[in-house]
């Protein structure tokens, strides 16, 4: 078996190295990049197989920045798979919550625990920045302190599972270059013609085809206010996508299938 | 004419600022916070009648904030407006693209921006702070720059208009805790049952009641991943919601309508 190279964001210490590991078989190859732009290029690019990317958070929603990305690029969706994400409190030796000035973490884990900082820092100094890593590589000093998963060598836990609703659960995505064809559950971005009710007879065509829409997300088309693509993910266990996928292709101005994938 | 207390994102350097202008009547009193949260919360707890905040722009898409708020507390759209938000990089005297080593601005500003500095400053720091106004305030020392709307004093603009799609826009509403009644626009929110079918069977009842859906965005319930809340903007001009409204509420397991209001 070829070894594969899998990008993913930051070090190991991060939510998105958890999830690169279910992905990834043993003699893969999991390679760390500074931004989720940077590891989603690593695969377009060449320099890896596959980019691992969080898409969606229970209480943060959507990661747009995956969702664009898959809009824009030639990538699909391969596999998925759903982890348990606890936030905690991370800081140095001598760091405890009264010492604490500022505090380092990725916009969606801030997000997720958003009612705790403003509860227990109202006064405290919040910085978002690429990355879990990047925080905790940043909180070097008592004054400082990072929200993330692991803490890093010569830190620890100052306060466990701060986030603000608890089960906090990202679902990931195994990006590539060539559509995937197993599995369940097909995602689709489309937009429709902007003429009044082209968006609901879209979206009525996945009852009439008996396929249940969990999920559905628009995004700006990027060109005007008003103007929209959507996201659908829908289950199609032992059914094809194809007979609705033409005629949602004939109602649609922009389509492209993400792929027929298995959740792991 | 009673003067009114309308609470705001930021200072008169702010989008938000410009919003507020088009909303407030020559007698009312604009008072500016610091987060979109607290601006919120000035109008929920009485210490101004309205909250002026940002909902969706053209290129980064919703405010997760304002949507979530419009959920979570008994706030209801007055009005809305949109203006062009232009996206300048500004600096102070001896700031030019060479001398700049960190970058400032709201999350929403970046994001608009992103293609611009990744191509234009890929080594650059960027870092997400509270507005746009407080970027502007960072930005002190030519190593600094802000993404903002106006120069601050003593300040001014190194680049004009660096957000990646032209013609920027934000639509922005007015909050009160009274839902208004006038107007062309409505807004809901509402979550369905979660078995097969029911998002669509609750979808279908806007074009069944002869109304055009023109956005609809998925929110995290926030209480497990895959359950969400919808919310749904359609066109009612010379019609009441209220046929649709009770039909909804039959079929949703959370429904809350958010107002029926015009655009100015």
């Amino acid at each position: 078996m070829r070894t594969e190279r899998l990008a993913y964001l930051g070090d190991r210490y991060t939510h998105t190295y958890a999830a690169a590991l279910k992905f990834a078989a043993k003699t893969d190859e999991l390679v760390g990049y500074h931004t989720i732009f940077q590891s989603i290029n690593a695969a377009l690019g060449g320099e890896c197989d596959y980019a691992v990317a969080p898409i969606e958070n229970s209480c943060g929603g959507s990661v747009t920045d995956t969702l664009d990305a898959l809009r824009a690029y030639p990538l699909f969706i391969r596999k998925e798979t759903v982890i348990h994400v606890p936030q905690h409190l991370i800081g140095v030796a001598g760091a405890d919550k009264n010492s604490i000035r500022t505090i380092y973490s990725h916009p969606q884990a801030l997000a997720q625990c958003d009612g705790y900082i403003r509860a227990e820092f109202p006064d405290v100094e919040v910085i978002a920045v690429s990355s879990t890593a990047e925080a905790l590589s940043l909180a070097r000093d008592p004054s400082k302190a990072a929200i993330a998963r692991t803490p890093s060598e010569g830190q620890h836990i100052i306060e466990n599972e701060v986030e603000d609703v608890k089960n906090n659960s990202t679902r990931f995505v195994l990006l590539g270059k060539e559509p995937a064809d197993g599995g369940d559950k097909c995602s689709v971005v489309f937009e429709t013609p902007n003429k009044p009710g082209a968006l609901t007879e879209a979206l009525s065509l996945f009852g009439e085809h008996g396929l249940n829409m969990t999920k559905i997300e628009s995004r700006p088309h990027k060109s005007e206010l008003g103007r929209y693509v959507f996201f659908v993910d829908f289950e199609c266990a032992g059914q094809s996508p194809d007979a609705l996928l033409r005629e949602l292709a004939s109602r649609a101005t922009e389509l492209k299938f993400l792929g027929k994938y298995s959740c792991i």
